[in-house]
């Protein structure tokens, strides 16, 4: 039975968020009307400390219908989090701690969600990085990690196909630290889910490997949801409870889409507020004692919990020196010292070789040296070439082909959920770097979970090999076109497409000491030569001159496979009498990051500029006068065929900088970085 | 039990898939020779005509793990379709009609597959089409359509997300029509599927409301497979038939992930002939009576059948004048004369309405008059606002809210679920146009889709509401940065952002008249003014010059929300003595294809250029000099509020507008239009 001070708090935090839509006069009130019993009955039993919300012991918690968020504004207020009245009142106002939708910015709030599908599968990733983080560092009687996570997700989110992906994985690898509330409450925005998702969801969960329980009166029957989630603590899967609700309970549109998306009216609010005992003239009321109730059960208690685990963690550094210390690094979010002296270098004597060759031969080397790095591939291991020698696979204890200790994840056939599950491992904490392999055209299959990694600043590497045309024979459908250029208009993401294996190394360096910026590594199936000129410091600035003339008539800038056709250009040109500088850009993001004065001693006025690149030509006019690429889909044949049809040769590319240098002759040539004004970066 | 003569043409199929993979020395042996027999089985059975591959009646077939093409090579030309012998001899050489996955201009191929996934969800699409189709033209005693869609998908395609959204619809919407068979064998790339996938497919599919079957037997068991498909026709469900396979069954490989992706050893390849009776010295040899078995038994009979239908059609088109001469129109893939005569008009004195609506008006104005029409939304439909006021929703007859007849299909939050079955449905020949709703940010979910829409040209259109930080309250997660930038860089793809009621009307007339390219038309949630200059006849160039001056000294090229506020800009710059052009440019892809000298009419020499849209820069500099745009994530906040903080108010684009007549002042001004050289494009 509900006490009478839980009830009054579950009031409360219904006529908070009722009361942040209707200020705002926008936002959904209805799920947490339903929802706010459940979202009391997991907060108060939860363990977490709003003074320091990076704690890496506290329970996780993801509001996947992340459109419910004024309910988590109302609990992360009232459990004491560093947001107050008026920041609920500034509910959607510009510059408000208190957006549309949960922003990982604020305090308390572990994940950006809002993007249907995605909250769940981060809660997958967040799950894995527990047990293994569990599995690393756990010792006898030193449970150092023995977190959960919690996760309340709506029909919405099950429909998406990216959270059956991460379902069907966390399925799989039993991830029982894992427990999800599905709040099964009929009404989607369309109307009656009836009209489209009529699917047995309990039955689709248990095929996925997890434990179903079903609480069919989650509007009031909070002894049959604490016991849910006490049997699902004893399970040895991860647990879905299915808690059947009216959204917008106590309203008098309740069980209706149009309590779903807009502020409940006057009246409306009215009779809620007398309904549950509160003055209707009254705004944003929190009665002393649901302060006071929280503070005392949940507050104190975690507080007190946090101090033993600070100090249980002194007695491990004593006791596991060498993890103690492992451990107390990571959780600085920094790399080890030195650890850059394993990124392997080259010399053009050195033979010619793949880059996703070059990058499995960069992960065998630091691989030991990293514990937060933990990989994995989209069912395309020996494509991508992603799993360091030493690698154990990453699955369930005793199940004989891996265990939670292992860093490598196969991810099976599941991009979107792979990108998902690597953002909620970077979210865990610990200096995670989670890195993952697919060919770069089915990054693509992922967009929806690699924009939110450069939105919440999740420092995930996408493995991206078989980077274009030169895959060959796989034809059109595997090549990517539009991909980079896509991938370029993200903001705050990286996109490196390295030439050699200096350039290799410097993506991984930058990559890897990023903390909050993703990145993208194009690789290439094909063999290239490593190059006169390239270094790993030069790459590590994202552009250089590769190889200089004494004054050049031109600028040849590429990236990855077709510097080194560039460099045999500028060759044949220097025979045809054209002096050609090579400039090498593997990464533009790292470049617009470099001081103008560098920036325009690579790209100067008064000579033009020829990009050259085997995938579309926009955003190239960024870098550039004249844009050699390709604004068509690709063609199945050996790719050394494919390169010569499309011209991308050293002649090819001779005959278009010849072009370049005569259209531009007697002109005045401004560097395209000179601009009358610029656009703000994000950072 | 399999007669002498089919268990010949079983193994004439494995060998000749085994020979191709052979010869290009790529490709994938291990499926063909576990499916071979299954599909003898579906293909013996099939309604098709070789010589006839457009008839509407007939059945369709998706090969779903495209990979394993050589099998389908094997199949077209075994069973009379135009592909000869030297055509398998150049599987997968550049030029050749036998490219490393399927593709949709091979005739006989139905949709261009590979991208995992995907093919089953197109079938989904294909089997929602007939059924609208049947449902609007059959008779009684006049099945003018009664074809199934029949797929064959592999573990990869189960995994990924977008088969388990457009499985769940299919299941929901009782699609008895399509029948699925699953290749059970095991072995994935990453080897066997117990590392990453061991969800029971049988209870996930029902949980779905399939009928699922299992043949535990799949490599030889012929008679289990035959009675499953004729039980699967006998069902009021989709069927998914579980057929266990050994990949590469026979090969010394078998079983194992090592036959998966690389042609078979020389060794190998001789035991295998051995075994199945064939000369190991010779290649693509196929006996002479298979090719007579296949056209007496399956060409003959099927040509008899398209007769009989021929005729059926002569009939009814006497009987049913009026939908006779509907259909012969459609079959043709010509819209009806004067369709456009019900496009809306719009003059500045027309009240500001956001284009979301001007899209609905417009919309339900022309459904009725377009039967190909067949909408939906991913659970959008009151903020898409896709929903014609006449229509009927498509769902089970005898559903109660809905019938087979209706055409709006309610998607659910299933983005990319919805643009595949979108590119099926328009696979389906007979002139189907879909149109799908979302917010444009969430197209990108569907990325995979939208790729192979444009890649395999299907004339879907997706109505992509809510298009920029316009949308407001709603906040970064929601807002489109990198979107346009992404489409606009995809090949083949109309993306349109219409600035007012004219230019909608542009959009959809454009839109709607093609065959072989998709359309993504970019919506605004907020009201804009309809606009002193724009017509449906000049928007329908993609781009041109709305408000002009006798000689401007800036051009201000703009799309969408922003143009009224350039509009403005220029009057305030006009108050400040600077002449400003304004153009609106709301497709680029078809102003691409205008004529060279109307686009240097546009933007003409010696005039500095300035973009101004509120998405990521990235692709403006192709049109304009400076570009004006948010090269980072948007913000939550009230829209007019936003925009502010952005400077995209008449104020803040006038200043920039200065600013770039100043920075060009006494230069040499060329247009970004003319090149050195151009970029080919695909038509």
């Amino acid at each position: 039975m509900t006490s009478n001070i839980e009830q009054l708090a579950i009031n409360t935090i219904k006529l908070l968020s009722v009361d942040q839509v209707s200020k705002a006069n926008s936002g959904h009130p209805g799920a947490p009307l339903g929802l706010a019993p459940l979202a009391h009955i997991i907060w108060k039993q939860m363990k977490f400390n709003p003074k320091n919300p990076e704690w890496i012991n506290k329970d996780r918690f993801v509001l996947s219908n992340g459109h419910s968020v004024a309910l988590l504004y109302s609990l992360l207020h009232l459990f004491g989090y560093e947001l107050t009245i008026d920041d609920l009142k500034n509910f959607r106002q510009l510059g408000s701690k208190t957006p549309g939708h949960p922003e990982s910015e604020t305090p308390g709030i572990e994940v950006t969600t809002g993007p249907l599908g995605q909250g769940i599968s981060n809660a997958v990733g967040l799950a894995i990085a527990q047990k293994n983080f569990a599995a690393r560092y756990n010792k006898p009687d030193f449970p150092i990690s023995d977190s959960y996570v919690y996760s309340i997700l709506g029909d919405g989110c099950l429909q998406e196909g990216v959270s059956s992906e991460a379902s069907s994985l966390a399925g799989h690898l039993k991830l029982n630290n894992l427990i999800a509330f599905y709040d099964d409450n009929h009404i989607t925005i369309d109307g009656d889910t009836n009209v489209s998702f009529t699917e047995d969801v309990n039955k689709r969960y248990e095929a996925y490997g997890w434990n179903v329980i079903w609480v069919k009166n989650g509007n009031t029957d909070t002894d049959a949801i604490t016991k849910a989630l006490e049997e699902a603590k004893k399970s040895d899967k991860p647990t879905l409870i299915r808690i059947t609700t009216i959204i917008g309970y106590g309203s008098l549109q309740q069980g209706t889409h149009s309590v779903h998306g807009s502020p409940l009216k006057a009246d409306d609010v009215k009779q809620l507020k007398e309904h549950l005992g509160f003055n209707p003239d009254e705004t944003f009321v929190v009665p002393q004692e649901v302060y006071d109730y929280y503070h005392k059960e949940v507050t104190e208690r975690n507080q007190k919990i946090e101090e033993e685990w600070n100090q249980l963690f002194e007695s491990y550094k004593s006791k596991y020196p060498e993890l103690g210390e492992e451990l107390s690094r990571r959780l600085t979010q920094k790399l080890p010292a030195n650890w850059e002296s394993k990124l392997p270098t080259y010399t053009p004597s050195d033979k010619a070789l793949a880059s996703r060759k070059l990058s499995e031969m960069l992960l065998d080397s630091v691989f030991d040296s990293l514990p937060e790095l933990i990989g994995g591939s989209a069912d395309l291991t020996g494509s991508n070439l992603t799993r360091a020698k030493d690698s154990v696979d990453f699955q369930p204890d005793g199940s004989g082909i891996g265990d939670y200790k292992g860093r490598y994840i196969r991810y099976g056939v599941r991009e979107h959920g792979m990108g998902a599950i690597m953002n909620g491992i970077a979210a865990f904490g610990a200096n995670y770097k989670p890195y993952g392999g697919t060919f770069l055209n089915f990054v693509s299959y992922a967009a929806g979970a690699l924009r939110l990694s450069a939105l919440s600043g999740h420092p995930v590497i996408w493995v991206a090999t078989h980077d274009s045309i030169g895959l060959g024979e796989d034809g059109p459908t595997h090549q990517p076109i539009e991909t980079l250029a896509h991938f370029r208009a993200i903001p705050n993401l990286k996109v490196w497409r390295p030439a050699d294996g200096n350039e290799v190394s410097a993506a991984y360096k930058v990559a890897l000491e990023q903390n909050h910026t993703p990145s993208v590594i194009a690789l290439s199936r094909q063999n290239l030569p490593q190059l006169e000129g390239s270094s790993i410091e030069k790459a590590a600035k994202g552009g250089y001159v590769l190889q200089d003339v004494a004054e050049p008539q031109v600028i040849i800038v590429s990236t990855g496979s077709e510097v080194s056709i560039s460099v045999d250009a500028a060759k044949l040109l220097k025979e045809q009498g054209v002096a050609a500088r090579v400039v090498s850009l593997p990464d533009t993001h790292t470049f617009d990051r470099q001081p103008k004065e560098y920036q325009l001693s690579v790209f100067p006025d008064g000579v033009p500029i020829m990009s050259v690149e085997v995938l579309a030509t926009s955003g190239w006019a960024k870098y550039s006068h004249e844009q050699f690429g390709i604004d068509r889909f690709g063609a199945s044949g050996k790719a050394t065929d494919v390169y010569k049809f499309f011209e991308f040769t050293p002649e090819g590319i001779a005959k278009r900088a010849v072009k370049t240098v005569d259209f531009y002759k007697g002109s005045k040539i401004v560097s395209p970085l000179n601009k009358a004004f610029y656009s703000i970066h994000y950072e």
